[in-house]
């Protein structure tokens, strides 16, 4: 469809669909998340994204320039959801794990969809703030910026790595989820000592902790890194 | 399609298919994996693949019993090609970090592939051997079983899932991943102080930085860990 050369608040207006809907930038975008959780990826179809909202499908063109344009829509509404109601506590450690855990979760709730958004980058307004508050807390603790700079795109990067990693099983239809996480228990716990020494020492262990998220344990990992860096800066800066 | 019930080697009896090609499941694979780079998840279609090995689709249910079982040997593969002439040096941590590198970088010289397998778990035989190797560097460096496991849990993971980020940006249409790129310095370079003072503070090592991936940062942060639970250990640990 050709765009049309109209200001936005008149292409935008306020007319019910077919179904009497007032169609908004938010109401296609959670009728997307809707049909993505039930269609998977072709759920953003604009011609099945219509029929949901009652509306022609080239009306959705007047809001979105096309899937990819609603897919940087969703994700910047994934991670408003996670910053939602957030209050910084002025403890670093305190706030950056919150915001790690929030990030992740957010994503987490809409599998399908974080699994499509998780490496975008949209520069929307919700993503903005959410970096400008991330940068904040590390600034704020007292790192010198290239360490800030280095942390946050660690921090950033593993929240988003886990959530596509831990999405992407859930996303999973639940035959081939199930049968994934049976296989510590059904091949690993079995395997010999005298074939497979380290697997067969430590089978409890794995069987007990690998279906689970190791995004908490990766991301105290992370914590204790920004602590020794802060200490370090400490110790080498004279002060004022 | 029925499953045949005839023995396995009588299943796959070397006879060349219609091209005169003779199917192995490496083939399969091997074919798997180019379809997938060419068609997206589209590409493993039996229809389509069968077509591409110039074999009736029904042959193809002889190795594989449908797309998750191909799916789980593509993951196996990419597993076993991360590992292919891969030798101990003996030292943890430079042995950690080159298995960390190795794996990230099998998944990611294939994107296509790491976004449909990096979440999965296949109980097969180079993802066993893989995971033997790595419990094995973990526990002759000296760590106890349970912080073994809890870092081999959270260095795969890492590993798998910034593979699995990665190569979700890597699989993107050129346009949209240029996209993505172009934001940090068409956007976020742009945005004026007084309203987003940290990030107007470390733009220039914001886009310097964030194109990167951020795995081998996240990597040296775990192999820290590492060292400092290791020294915690051997000062608890009385000794023999």
């Amino acid at each position: 469809m050709a765009k049309e050369v109209v200001p936005e608040t008149a292409r935008r207006r306020r007319r019910p669909t077919k179904q009497g809907v007032v169609l908004t930038e938010r109401l296609i975008v959670e009728t997307a998340l809707r049909m993505l959780h039930e269609h998977g990826p072709e759920g953003l179809r604009v011609r099945r994204l219509g029929m949901a909202l009652g509306a022609d499908p080239s009306t959705l063109y007047r809001y979105f320039r096309g899937t990819d344009d609603l897919t940087l829509a969703i994700a910047d509404e994934l991670i408003g959801r996670a910053m939602n109601g957030w209050q910084a506590t002025g403890h670093w450690r305190a706030d950056l794990r919150d915001l790690g855990l929030r990030i992740y979760s957010a994503y987490l709730a809409h599998p399908e969809a974080a699994v499509l958004t998780a490496s975008r980058v949209s520069g929307r307004g919700n993503e903005i703030a959410t970096d400008e508050t991330i940068l904040g807390v590390l600034r704020s603790a007292g790192l010198p910026d290239p360490d800030v700079v280095r942390i946050y795109h660690a921090f950033i990067d593993q929240t988003l790595a886990f959530a596509a990693l831990d999405a992407a099983s859930l996303a999973l239809p639940e035959a081939a989820r199930t049968a994934d996480e049976a296989v510590w228990q059904a091949t690993y716990a079995r395997l010999p000592a005298h074939t497979h020494p380290n697997i067969a020492a430590t089978a409890p262990l794995l069987v007990a902790r690998m279906n689970d998220s190791a995004y908490p344990t990766a991301l105290d990992m992370l914590l204790d890194h920004v602590a020794t860096t802060l200490t370090a800066a400490k110790t080498t800066d004279p002060g004022p």
